[in-house]
């Protein structure tokens, strides 16, 4: 079977792209064609209008992109019909030749942690997935679960290391002693990527980096500190990062690195830079358009 | 309506204690009884046996003690059935009195951390719970949606400060500048808390923190640097804190905490130290003696 890093490697060379599609359904922002009639309080319609506009999304996204991001979050409060539609937006992704990398930040400790892996990344789950988001307040021993999973299911994970709001920085740029919190974080996961990478002949290891589009200097310091680590940057597009911002990610192959984009993508239609361009009957054209120029922007 | 901590100093003065069940259903530990004829792999089934568990808990505990602590991992482990059922176990604890605080950890920032604490302590939400534990690595503005959410719903949420495990030292250890990072996020939620316990003329405010019993010293610390904040202890029993160890984190009316204990009560049944006392189909004399003990040794 390939690993991870192989699959995301193959992903990008076969799509020709690093751009990553956000699904984030927020009720508000969904084309009123879906929405039509369905109060927002009525959860299993709630459910029902996100699970029709992902995989329309999926439609349009799939031939064009590696990967997914599917946002657990939103997905969560539609309540468990919200999570009974994850488990099919996931599988239907998949089927279209997506890999999922799903975004739930979850994290705890011992056989705790080993729930959430299993949950997300475990072969028996509905939602399974070919990666997942983890974050790292508990210390190295809360992420060992989630690597031992990601090692047996041959999937992935990402640590928040260097994230991109604002106040991020209140822990992460803090500095102990020379080095900074996030950059304690980036070297405990670039450890676990390089043995995971040895152990398989591959440049990149399994535990990849959330690393945010909003701090390109951090991106072109963390590339060079985390030769086997896979990059995930969020932060591109809605909250301001730039496709130059984003150039540090890559290595000299153009790899390393996968782009997320949710708001500009999928609710394209809305963009202030779309106006009078796309319309909201129009928001498949607008999606497939904003895809397709992000994917320019990065070459 | 009542604030979330009043409903909490309400609950433990009504129970006479500050001991908290943890709802962490794991297959394996669940008396035979239940599980039957099922195997672990099939997930409605697991969900049922999850479910009959689980309220049978409850209906045990819930004349003894003032609040569980369902584990969200373990109920996600199990796929949208899990989550399906999660909604009637949190439903029917407060059906009996409890208050429920929800263990999930999340974290996020923006509209995405606002779905989360929507998800869970929204009123629209099947999963409505008194309170959630989010984990703080993204800083500040992550914690902000929570806290706004939980102050509309007369919520709590409780940030992880000090964890109970070996590596949490790692990150919440670190000392950038004669302060540890702990202290820091300490610093931070206290400053929510007595902002929220001053709007509403009470000792203690809704924004509590997560300090392990393991570490009694940083428990006595805390319970002097944040006098407005609740604190969630978990780690005694099955993680080594003992009576003696908590005894610093209540203030001098015996309030300010609840200490959790997980696998010590609702797998009393397999507890070295009861090996003889009761047996497998003792299982819920077994619960009841373990809780009334836990209840004894605090006082």
């Amino acid at each position: 079977m390939n690993t991870f890093s192989k699959k995301l490697t193959d992903a990008i060379l076969t799509k020709k792209t690093p751009a990553m599609v956000g699904i984030d359904p927020r009720f508000d922002s969904i084309p009123e064609v879906f929405r039509r009639g369905v109060s927002p309080d009525d959860l299993p319609r709630v459910a029902r209008v996100f699970h029709r506009f992902s995989l329309a999304v999926l439609d349009i996204v799939a031939p064009l992109v590696p990967c997914v991001k599917p946002q657990s979050a939103f997905f969560e409060a539609v309540g468990p019909w919200g999570m009974m539609i994850l488990a099919d937006v996931i599988r239907y992704a998949r089927e279209r030749g997506l890999l999922v990398i799903l975004d739930g930040k979850r994290n705890d400790i011992g056989s705790t942690a080993e729930a959430y892996a299993e949950a997300y990344l475990g072969r028996h789950s509905p939602w399974e997935s070919d990666a997942l988001t983890v974050s790292p307040y508990l210390g190295e021993d809360s992420l060992l679960p989630f690597i031992h999973v990601a090692e047996k299911r041959d999937a992935g994970i990402f640590v928040l290391v260097k994230t991109s709001n604002p106040g991020g920085g209140m822990l992460q740029d803090l500095r102990p002693d020379g080095e900074t919190v996030y950059e304690k974080v980036a070297a405990m996961v670039e450890q676990k990527s390089a043995e995971f990478a040895a152990a398989r002949k591959e440049k990149y290891g399994a535990v990849g980096a959330v690393v945010g589009a909003t701090y390109p200097e951090q991106l072109a310091e963390l590339r060079e500190k985390m030769p086997h680590t896979w990059l995930l940057v969020p932060g591109y597009g809605a909250q301001g990062g730039s496709a130059k911002d984003i150039a540090p990610a890559f290595d000299a192959d153009g790899l390393g690195a996968i782009v997320n984009n949710s708001r500009g993508i999928i609710f394209a239609h809305t963009r202030k830079d779309y106006a009078g361009r796309f319309g909201e009957k129009d928001w498949e054209l607008a999606v497939e358009t904003a895809t397709k120029e992000m994917i320019a922007e990065f070459r």
